[in-house]
């Protein structure tokens, strides 16, 4: 598999997430894939767990895919997430592919509109 | 320059970091390099606020690089920043590298340890 065929996977699969076509989506998983968010240690293991999560996820989203990087078996996407109630939110992916589809991910996810702390104030633009 | 030069750029500017040297950190930064972050919108402009900032940040962190993803003047990178008093971070930063040095990062900062929704959990595997 070259880059490009591994980029290929990455972008199916948002594409296909976005059109809510499950089966597609779930044809660029191995079986037992994996998918981790450090940030709440939720862990997905398996096509049917990581799509019914997705095929769950309250309605609203959008998935807009705005980069990606790409070295050999490793393919890193951003994507911006605006969702009609529920804000802005964006992902960083680390996506490890292994012949031909997703073998795991690990996620970034991050919510617009957090509070800054105030120390940092003085180093930081205006808004 | 070349995907390994650029990716050099990045180890550099993360090991500086770590070891507090902040003449090296900078070297790193275009003078009117600007670092960004999502979840707060904050947005620090100039190597003196990028570096300011960083010096002032609470000490007791860490930074360990854990994977690199490169393509042209493109380079990922994803930390772990546990901290003595303040729990674990990670971070998955995007460096826009020019002529050198570092023009632009787009920063997903996440802590560990935050809650997870009820919803998910039909799906989720035990931790």
């Amino acid at each position: 598999m070259t880059d490009d065929d591994n980029v290929a996977i990455a972008r199916r699969f948002w594409g296909a997430v976005q059109a809510r076509d499950w089966e597609l989506a779930g044809a660029q998983l191995h079986d037992d894939v994996e998918f981790f968010w450090p940030n709440t240690g939720e862990r997905y293991v398996g096509r049917d767990n990581v799509i019914g999560m997705n095929r769950a996820y309250p309605e609203g989203w959008t998935i807009e895919l705005k980069r990606t990087v790409t070295d050999g078996d490793l393919v890193v996407t951003e994507v911006r997430v605006p969702h009609e109630t529920l804000g802005v939110s964006w992902a960083a992916s680390f996506f490890e592919i292994r012949d031909g589809r997703i073998a795991r991910a690990v996620e970034y996810w991050i919510d617009e509109g957090q509070p800054a702390p105030d120390w940092r104030a003085p180093f930081r633009a205006a808004p």
